[in-house]
């Protein structure tokens, strides 16, 4: 019982095994390891690998979980041999949002048949693909706990009883009127305290932090961060209610987010795949940025080149030229520096407030202060007796 | 009722008038803003501005909800003014990890005081603070809501109900034998529809994934997110509970972690002081690096200018000599690449499986491959007609 730590030892007995073809062996310690372990090796297996192991599952719920638990691109991957029957059934064991992340991964000839085939079932699942897959609305679960306003805390509970649908892990009570309009909010800890007849309006909070649909899924973390959430209603513009986020799909975000900007502050803005082993798949991600260094450096040299060729340039041009790569050099690790204390404000809300100005102000007075402590060292140097 | 995003507004407007002096329309604003909104303007205002507008705070629920919110920095400057007996006085409208934090932050005449004022009064606090503030130990609760094994859910519900403890968020119940063993976990809503007299043990979950109080702060963020878990407890080596590590304070962590890396890329390993309005502090902290940077490149220019100031060296020599600052700007910029997707690679745990050294070797074939792209493309512009 109990997993002290990660399990990556199980992580590299199921990497070896599918490796060296043990489809048996391999089945038998995936039937032992929890699905979001078995998510987690496929990061490390290739295309071919990944699906390999994917077919060894033989139980179709917890091929299902896997599948919820994968990232984007490994879903891509596994989903590609599948029918689209198969691929509706996986659908069916997965929470609402992990199957719109799902759907929205899929080419778009399979995606119109996966929807066609859900529409059918009258499923919850199509009804959130109307929203993008960044905003409130694209990471929302759809089911979601209401109790009435007139309802008592003995009601609410024999209602939760009674329902059989499988709610993402319920905590919180939505509370609302007649029209669905949301009302307040109540723990289910706070119903159990109170005596059955105790009205749930009497408990229930009411002012309640909310979010749209439309709101990007980084503002939702954000606001789920500040306030210690669990989970954050969507609510139309009538405050009705539409779904909620829960809070393990934003840590998801934060950690997505956080990906995201370290990314774009290595210039390769494209979503870039660690675990693929194609080493020109990803210098190719990486070359255009470097194309930009590579024609800044050769304008550099040929001005040096001009320099050095014109007989009435003085020697001491000759010596300045001799200082591009240090401007260059510093230059660059300057606006490295800039970039990633503006990115790191911008995560971290500093931004946010009063705009970026005084924050692009302040860059540019530190910029001045270093420029003239490495102007004064440098020019020390450029003085010293080699070269006068 | 409600906020449909982040409270931006009456952020600048309490800014504002702690600005102006503006003392009793600050408090009557104050009474209405939320606590987390409160510690979010603090990151915005000075030190002097922070302690003006702490004071400004009448209700001590209140000023201590704020406190626990503060981030270490502002916490620390908050408490400055505050004697032995206030603080220990806010420390008990915390939650038991929130108050470690605190106290953490003190400078540590005060903090002796602190914990002796705290030790005559037996509280929770005292015990959580012998563990190092980055482990499981150092942010997890003390105060856990555990069940005895022989309980039956009905049993389960009153025992809560007659708990007056202040639980931080109850949604896990931890079931445990008469020596505090943990047994097993169970979520409140299964305890709520099962009838009263099934036991516990017959609807819990026996395989707890749970930490050790030493383990990183970072591994527990990660355990958590991988399981989509909403708390993890925490336990001895005899499987003893000590306490429980809940998922907001993970995503406290989380953003932190992903904060420290991003200044990590940017070679400024202190804490940065983004609130700070200090340019010249700003600056020392990022100075150290680039001398690095100024250093080679004067060694780049050294060598450039005995290359041009020796006759026997060919103009191919020069020439060559020319191509510094193109290999510097690559070699940077190829370089900050690869510390990126390295520490993106840690983040995100792809690098932990299998160790660093298949990253590493993939890191120099992506390196060969570009070098060998650019090689040929200044190759060719190295061989164009005026150079030769």
């Amino acid at each position: 019982m109990g997993l002290p730590t990660l399990n990556t030892r199980t992580e590299l007995v199921l990497r070896r095994l599918v490796r060296r073809g043990a489809d048996d062996a391999a089945r038998k310690v995936l039937k032992k390891t929890r699905t979001e372990d078995i998510a987690a090796v496929m990061v490390h297996l290739t295309p071919t690998e990944q699906r390999k192991l994917f077919q060894l599952i033989d139980d179709q719920k917890m091929a299902g979980e896997v599948l919820g638990a994968l990232s984007d691109e490994s879903a891509g991957v596994v989903t590609q041999q599948l029918s689209v029957e198969h691929i509706v059934a996986l659908l069916d064991w997965m929470e609402p949002d992990d199957a719109t992340d799902i759907i929205h991964s899929l080419p778009n000839d399979i995606q119109d048949l996966v929807i066609q085939a859900l529409d059918k079932e009258d499923d919850d699942v199509t009804e959130l693909l109307v929203w993008p897959g960044d905003s409130a609305g694209g990471i929302m679960s759809n089911v979601v706990f209401t109790v009435p306003v007139e309802a008592t805390c003995g009601e609410a509970v024999s209602l939760l009883q009674r329902q059989h649908q499988d709610y993402e892990s319920v905590f919180y009570l939505y509370v609302v009127d007649e029209r669905g309009r949301l009302e307040g909010v109540v723990s289910l800890r706070m119903i159990l305290v109170h005596a059955p007849s105790t009205p749930v309006i009497s408990v229930m909070a009411d002012d309640v932090i909310a979010v749209s649909p439309h709101d990007d899924q980084e503002e939702v973390a954000r606001i789920v961060a500040r306030y210690d959430l669990l989970g954050v209603p969507v609510v139309d513009d009538q405050r009705r209610i539409l779904g909620v986020v829960t809070i393990d799909d934003v840590v998801d975000v934060i950690r997505e987010e956080a990906a995201e900007d370290l990314l774009r502050l290595a210039g390769v803005n494209e979503e870039l795949d660690l675990g693929s082993r194609s080493v020109l798949r990803l210098s190719r991600q990486r070359a255009g940025w470097l194309f930009a260094t590579c024609l800044a450096g050769i304008m550099a040299d040929q001005l040096m080149q001009s320099l050095s060729k014109d007989p009435s340039v003085s020697f001491h041009m000759a010596v300045l030229a001799g200082f591009i790569p240090v401007v260059m050099g510093m230059g660059g690790n300057v606006g490295v520096q800039s970039a990633t204390i503006t990115v790191r404000g911008i995560a971290t809300g500093h931004v946010e407030i009063g705009g970026a100005m005084p924050f692009v102000f302040r860059e540019i007075r530190v910029g001045l202060v270093l420029g003239l402590l490495y102007g004064v060292l440098v020019s020390l140097y450029a003085l010293a007796p080699a070269h006068s």
